[in-house]
């Protein structure tokens, strides 16, 4: 990206096309050339230096604050110099104030760069390695793998029999196992006749489907293996299992490399639709990504990676584009259609997927714009479809999808519900990640505040400093049903202003709760809930719990018999928080079940069993989508769920827990 | 390649590895550098000078000789030196005298480069532009191609109707076209969602098989286009089709590309097990050729290259190899089974054909190891399997090829005709290219002969100086049996040495007959036919005729009831000279016919109605191949056939033109 003239104020900032800036971030001591013009966040990304960021270079997160540091070639070995970057934006001063302005703070993805430069990024900005948490449940399928292993010993050619080597291959394969009609992957044949020799005209083929054979191996090979992908958002987790014995052999996981580019599923969509080159980047940083998983996992098994020969990727809907290079600015906009809604079987090597060359990808299918593979997945594992019960499926991801129904109907839907879970748009959210605040209970009398960062088996009431950086999701969740029943806001999220106690305060107007003193931090400032905070978390939970209930009544039920919390972050939530901050409608406690990774479940049985890859495709079709902003009144539905946990609507499951009406209103 | 020490027999010939040297090339005045070692051949080939070379660097057919040209700076711009060369080699003094070798002649593929060096190319060395012969022939078939087009406006994707784009294009195909099941190529469903915008809702899908959608289109488009390609030994034609109307649009023509790395198949081959990225190049260089083709085609008919949706390719084991990126090493020696049989269909893009990328190339499927694929079109073509006469084909290319049978049994063969007949083994013989002796005829009263050039109406009775520099296939097939019915040879192919006439003499123990004086060519060297030349033409007829002599014993036939001379080649020689030489057994005249290139024919057809591929695939494995030299009495079979026309086998249609038996014994 080239400075534009009109970008800045003054005349003399334009610089001339093509020259290069040398810019080093700090502490990393990273460094390398930009092109004159790229913002501090685009030099990161090149120079793999990870800043924080979640708005997609919008600046409405102010997640990627930098600071630029000044000083003599000596210092650096540059002249690193305030005016080598473009001058204060509007955006800046939306999170920074005049005091940090002076001490050169900026945000990283509204700085352009101009010239050489040495940036500083305070810790609060970097980007931790996160705690991945996708292991695999126990999944009961049976063992129906897409490739098999066959191994044959064939006649070799003479002058009596000069057969060609694929037709003396499928003869014989016809012979002993009953394949007809086999056709050969294009890169396998061009391996055949070597390695037919090479094993002394003895060989193990791979079979796809019955259908073509897409490996040779020289003599007799008995394992067979296959990758279950899920791609998250945030997370991938690859599944690497035996394709003889349905054993898992190997588990990965890793941050989608993509978070770089922003870290939700929108700013993704944005980035591709700013970039010219954006779709091509998002998709080769993925790809790599797959290839980096596949082959940690196959070195953790032992074996090759183009030993795999088969793989199943679930995602969402915009995982699922980005992945199939497929432009994703039309789910990005309404009315949303997809490209395609089908399972698709796309060749590895198409993809750039570096397993056996002729291995097929097997991409399960989406339901609409915004549910995607990986609620196929969801549904595949948890099989709603073949019960009685009424059962509420809710993904806990960067977007949240509901499935309700059983075997007689099934309706889908997405909820608007924002990255507040995840901790975008809250003041001091952070993801679960070494630091992170994961559990926090207020005492109700004292209004004291106990809490556990992740990475530490101890309380902050056991110990001084943990290091605390911030709030992860599950403390997100925590965190306003415990205001609550502490009393410190009411029932329509406001806090109350009556009450005097040190960890209460108003700051530029704003009602806020001190959760850890800056004293227990590692970022030296308080890290307080506020008002925003609050609402911002509100909203969030309204748009589930509207969902639901739009949903309910579309079906003409007004119970619950059953709640799945899918994915990485239900597990880790608490039901009771989830219950107390309305995230769901009422049900009895002990039929809420947390099924962990049930998506990356869906990818392993359909990797094992290719019935469900068919019973994919079927449900995907015909799961009942409701666009449930379409609803006449989901203004008001969505307004009433604001509260806590719902204005309205009765929880006999809660009632022994919630404040008594009075006092609480 | 570097020079290895023990490639030379002075130690201090040695040179340091990577150096490279300067080449200039003369008359053409080509230069560049090469690395050290190479021979002058493969420096040719690097810089893209043509040489004749038939023998693939074996120094079997000495075509190569070049001249070294000695010489100071001032002249070349560089020292060029003798030592700047390996010594003689064995292989240069097999084809140049003593003289020669003083006047520093060598062969180009013996002659190691070890330092700057000017290369003179003699107009005998160059390879002229080969006079393509390969113009279409009339087919007739029914219109039933594999890529279809169909026209479809779809409904706007709304908010009440989010349906992917796939879904959507594809239950508007089934509700309009019946088309159900219809899959997706992957490049195709990546430019989707952008053209169905494009076209406005309104687009063109071309279908292949009724399975595939591989191309998109904006808007309705009619047209849809195929390319049928012969890929010779010697020549590549391509037939451009309007796939809506079967018309041929445009017919394209050009020197088989690989020509340059050797004449005929087994020098390529060769070339594959000799160079470790021979393979890779001979691949490269005729995908490349076939990319010029077909652009070329493209523009001849004003349509884009990736308007181009289906192409059927034919052409020998070695070619369909070569072509495929398969390795010939296994056809090219004993059982020499092909590394399959059936028909394949390849994407475009993995071959790395630049038509529609998602197009299919469908490959014809091959016989056996020396009966390829061009004989499976010659078999679609003239359709001997649906006929009650007993047919000869009889396709002469650089390989000979023969069916025999009619609608009851087929068989086929393969004939070591050897190189004869395409001008190697044959000290004047050249190909089909301007300067070209193209007929011959002997008086046989005064022994003087009547010869015509290729570019030339007049023949050389008529003119002075035809610029002749050697005889074409068509001339060696008249030569022989002029000489015979002129009585200077008898029916052994023995000259008669009781005569003495001008143009008969001895040299070097070996009698010679001139056909065109020195003055008479542009190579300033009398054109002789001589007794080695005799007898390596009898020795390619005597295969021929052999072949088909086992071939009727295996019918339990006596008498051919019609004769078809497939290949460019038959068409072009004159019948009555190939039945008195003996290239065939006796055969009415009036039916033995010229059908031209019936492969590039069968080709077509193929192109044009998926039902002759299916014919194809059957035909090709039913009929029956013979390995001849499997034959107990091969050896006497072929040596009566050794005779003008043969020992033994009477020639009633020929009677009339051959002498009394007590005069020619």
């Amino acid at each position: 990206m080239i400075a534009n003239s009109d970008q800045y104020e003054r005349e003399d900032l334009v610089v001339p096309e093509q020259e290069k800036a040398t810019v080093i971030f700090q502490p990393s001591g990273r460094r390398g050339q930009v092109d004159m013009g790229v913002t501090i966040k685009e030099a990161s990304i090149t120079l793999g230096v990870d800043i924080e960021g979640i708005c997609g270079e919008k600046a409405t997160c102010g997640k990627c604050k930098i600071r630029i540091e000044v000083g003599a070639f000596e210092k650096y070995g540059l002249e690193s110099r305030l005016d080598s970057i473009s001058p204060v934006k509007e955006g800046d001063r939306k999170y920074l104030n005049e005091q940090q302005i002076q001490d050169r703070y900026r945000l990283a993805c509204q700085t352009d760069i101009i010239g050489d430069l040495v940036v500083f990024v305070p810790e609060e900005s970097r980007t931790g390695k996160q705690v991945v948490r996708k292991a695999a449940g126990e999944i009961t399928v049976k063992l129906k793998p897409a490739v098999r292993k066959y191994y044959v010993e064939l006649a070799k050619a003479s002058l009596e029999d000069t057969l060609g080597d694929f037709e003396r291959l499928t003869e014989e394969l016809k012979k002993k196992f009953k394949l007809t009609g086999l056709t050969i992957d294009y890169q396998a044949l061009l391996s055949l006749q070597k390695l037919i020799r090479q094993g002394d005209w003895k060989v193990t083929v791979s079979v796809w489907q019955g259908k073509e054979i897409i490996k040779i191996e020289p003599g007799h090979v008995k394992k067979s293996y296959g990758i279950a992908v899920d791609v998250g958002t945030t997370t991938v987790a690859g599944y690497l299992c035996d394709l003889t014995s349905g054993e898992l052999v190997a588990t990965e996981s890793m941050m989608n490399p993509q978070v770089v580019y922003g870290e939700d599923v929108m700013s993704r969509i944005c980035y591709t639709m700013t970039n010219p080159k954006g779709l091509e980047q998002l998709n080769q940083t993925i790809i790599k990504g797959l290839n980096q998983l596949a082959g940690r996992a196959a070195v953790q098994a032992g074996i090759k990676r183009n030993a795999i020969t088969d793989m199943t990727i679930v995602g969402n809907t915009c995982m699922h584009h980005l992945i199939l290079n497929l432009d994703p600015a039309f789910i990005g906009k309404a009315p949303f259609p997809p490209a395609l809604h089908h399972s698709l079987d796309v060749k590895a090597r198409d993809l750039g997927i570096k397993i056996a060359p002729g291995a097929y990808i097997h991409v399960l299918p989406i339901e609409a714009g915004f549910v995607g593979a990986d609620n196929v997945g969801v549904l595949i594992a948890e099989a709603p479809h073949r019960q009685d019960k009424m059962e509420l499926v809710i993904d806990i991801g960067t977007n949240g999808e509901i499935i309700l129904g059983n075997r007689h109907r099934l309706i889908s839907s997405s909820c608007a519900t924002g990255p507040a879970f995840e901790g975008a748009e809250i003041r001091y959210g952070m993801r679960a990640a070494p630091g992170a605040i994961e559990k926090i209970e207020i005492d109700p009398e004292t209004k004291e505040v106990r809490y556990k960062v992740i990475g530490n088996e101890a309380w902050n009431t056991d110990e001084e400093n943990l290091g605390t950086k911030g709030m992860c999701g599950s403390a997100i969740i925590d965190i306003v049903p415990q205001l609550f029943l502490a009393g410190i806001i009411d029932r329509t999220g406001r806090f109350k202003k009556e009450f005097d106690y040190p960890r209460y305060r108003v700051v530029d107007d704003q009602c806020e709760y001190v959760i850890a003193w800056a004293k227990e931090t590692s970022i030296d400032q308080d890290i307080v809930i506020c008002q925003d905070d609050v609402r911002a978390i509100q909203l969030a939970k309204a748009a589930m719990y509207a969902g639901a209930k739009i949903m309910m009544r579309t079906l003409g039920i007004d119970k619950l018999d059953k709640i799945i919390l899918a994915g990485a972050f239900g597990s880790y939530i608490d039901k009771k928080s989830a219950a107390l901050l309305g995230l769901f409608p009422d049900c009895d406690q002990k039929n809420v079940y947390a099924v962990g990774n049930a998506a990356g479940d869906g990818a392993r049985m359909t990797l094992l069993n290719t019935d469900k890859r068919r019973e994919a495709d079927r449900m995907a079709r015909k799961v009942e989508y409701i666009e449930l902003t379409l609803a006449e009144d989901f203004d008001r539905v969505f307004s009433q769920a604001m509260w806590l946990p719902h204005m309205k609507d009765k929880f006999p499951n809660l009632e022994h827990l919630l404040p008594g009406k009075k006092e609480t209103t």
